[in-house]
């Protein structure tokens, strides 16, 4: 088995590109993922792309041969969806047969163009990961899945609406500090708190936004970086993936995600570490309350424990288990098939000192990326180590 | 390195299924696969599943989970797309993962519904597998793109319209022994070279049906298989995937489909066997002009020697190069995301002796799939052996 580096990153800015086609962006973040690895395309073996709705808001599907002509090669190339987890999903296959020896450099990445819609024909693009027959025609949209799940959540804990806004506050903060970030402003508590309510008891503040944008990942054996001298000092080191029935109707509680402790489990089986060796983790906070749910399905924190966390300053850049440095699908935004893809690329950042933990003296050494996919559905978890 | 083998093999009826969901088709055929391979849906460690048109046609993406709930578990499902060759793609993963321990036992498969859709939408959803912003929006659509392909090759090559109805006539005779296929009768040379024109020169019985159906297969490792006796005769290989540009013209030629060659490559490469060596084969004739491409680029004939090769029998039943038993994409039909899985079922059909190949004494033993998808800018290309 090989271990797995990662040898170039590259990004868009997040937001608003609504007349750049996905395939000009996936090249821009695509062609410098492959640029910062100081490779050429053809050095490419194969590319793993995550795209959720390019057949509907662009006509466009077998997108991932022209994401990678869009890079400048004819490499083999397939598209993964598991919906809001389709770019981690690209990336654990990638992960996978560059850690088997099936390619020594892949290209994984992702991409979504959505802003170009109004909202009635985005929201219900989004809502097709949800189950059509069971929740959408029923009129559940994904605001109104996580404000279900907000409301479980507040009626078996003691938390609060003012605990979710410290949420959002926090990401926001963060993301004034991320250039590529969408939102690159601060919001207060009361802000967050008197904001219009879109699915009662979430806010507007408590909600991602519509995004575009572009993420991409050059991943390299290391046999392959000793070769050719590439400058790849961290590695991911564990990948796992979970799965739950698509409709929350069919769960047992809305209150836990056991497909994020399934692939928590497996991540860091292969990595051998656990939660309490994480340094800084970038989890999949569509809504202000799945980043609480995520961070007790990791193991951070004991069911009931993380709404709470970000009021409470653990969350926070310098705190217990910094998260969602970037901004977060909050404040950095949520161009869906990209965003797995981009938190790997910004615990890159951390990883490698670009941007700073506050973790003290010897910086942040292991980071833990979860992406989800719908209601969780799919969810897929990444660990990242600072291994050379 | 682990061996894959094929432990079970499910089906639906390819046709028209316009009142069954897809979660439900793909229900049918992998709980088929699982019971034929004497295993319980909790056996499976992951579920890999092509499809294509799900969020156009049945406002439903995130398929993947619905469609292994539909089997019966919450294993960690991907959906994976790559236009026609959707559960070509799925089925090289699912092949790459068993094959490095990765799993052991993986549900893989694919499926469609798209009759329930009037032949506009149809048709307009297909042809998002084409370059949106320099086919379709020019009026390229599949029968025309196939079309300049066919012109190309008449015009280079010593072929014409009554070759290509061969391969139609063939493949209908197929078909007609087939109780899975779409269309289950005879046709006549005349019939095809007098049926209405669709694209210039491609008349109607030059091309495939719209179809519904979903087609599955368990994969697991020799390790498995011998753990808990299963019988699993029939081994996949050699796999292999190429990509090309999505848009022919960009193509340095029409005739000649490198994609599919780079696929071929790889597949016969790791299965250390050669054109010569393959007893059948399933190849991906969308359009009749597509299995002479193919059966040229996959080194079974000469540019320009396959397109009369239905007219002299080599490629029937009992001819050299037995191609498409089961009818092909032509008459069994071509339920896009299931395509790719359901050509390795008949295979598998015809190597275990369920299907006659006219091989004589020894039977078939070796046998190739070729899944393309769009005009091919993806291919994917299997190999199977019969190892115990």
């Amino acid at each position: 088995m090989h271990q797995v580096r990662v040898a170039g990153t590259g990004l868009t800015p997040f937001g608003r590109h609504p007349d750049t086609p996905s395939r000009a962006l996936f090249g821009e973040a695509g062609g410098a993922a492959v640029d910062d690895a100081g490779l050429a395309p053809g050095d490419v073996d194969a590319v793993y792309l995550g795209n959720y709705m390019g057949a509907v808001a662009e006509s466009q599907g077998h997108m991932a041969p022209l994401a990678a002509e869009a890079v400048g090669t004819t490499a083999p190339a397939t598209r993964y969806e598991d919906a809001c987890a389709s770019a981690g999903v690209a990336a654990r296959a990638a992960v996978q047969d560059v850690r088997c020896g099936a390619v020594d450099v892949a290209l994984v990445g992702g991409v979504e163009r959505m802003t170009h819609l109004d909202t009635p024909a985005a929201t219900a693009g989004l809502a097709a990961a949800a189950d059509d027959r069971h929740e959408v025609s029923a009129g559940l949209t994904f605001p109104g899945a996580y404000a279900l799940m907000a409301d479980a959540y507040f009626d078996r804990f003691d938390a609060d609406r003012r605990d979710l806004a410290h949420v959002a506050v926090k990401n926001h903060r963060h993301g004034a500090d991320n250039p590529y970030a969408q939102f690159q402003r601060e919001i207060t508590v009361e802000e967050a708190l008197d904001a219009p309510m879109i699915a009662d008891p979430l806010g507007l503040y408590d909600a991602c936004p519509f995004s575009d944008g572009a993420a991409a990942l050059v991943l390299a054996s290391d046999a392959a970086v000793d070769e050719r001298g590439l400058d790849a000092p961290v590695a991911i080191t564990g990948s796992g993936q979970g799965g739950d029935t698509l409709a929350l109707q069919d769960r047992a509680s809305l209150t836990e995600t056991p497909a994020t402790a399934a692939a928590a489990r497996d991540a860091f089986e292969e990595a051998g570490v656990g939660p309490d060796d994480v340094d800084v983790a970038e989890v999949h906070d569509c809504f202000t309350v799945a980043e609480a749910l995520a961070l007790e399905a990791l193991g951070f924190y004991e069911p009931g424990e993380a709404a709470g966390a970000a009021r409470r300053g653990e969350t926070a850049r310098g705190g217990r288990i910094p998260t969602n440095l970037s901004g977060g699908l909050k404040a950095k935004g949520h161009p869906v098939g990209a965003t797995g893809a981009g938190q790997l690329v910004d615990l890159v950042k951390v990883l490698t000192g670009v941007r700073d933990a506050g973790a003290g003296a010897g910086g942040a050494r292991v980071g833990l990326a979860h992406n989800a996919g719908g209601s969780v559905a799919s969810a897929v978890v990444h660990v990242l180590e600072v291994v050379a």
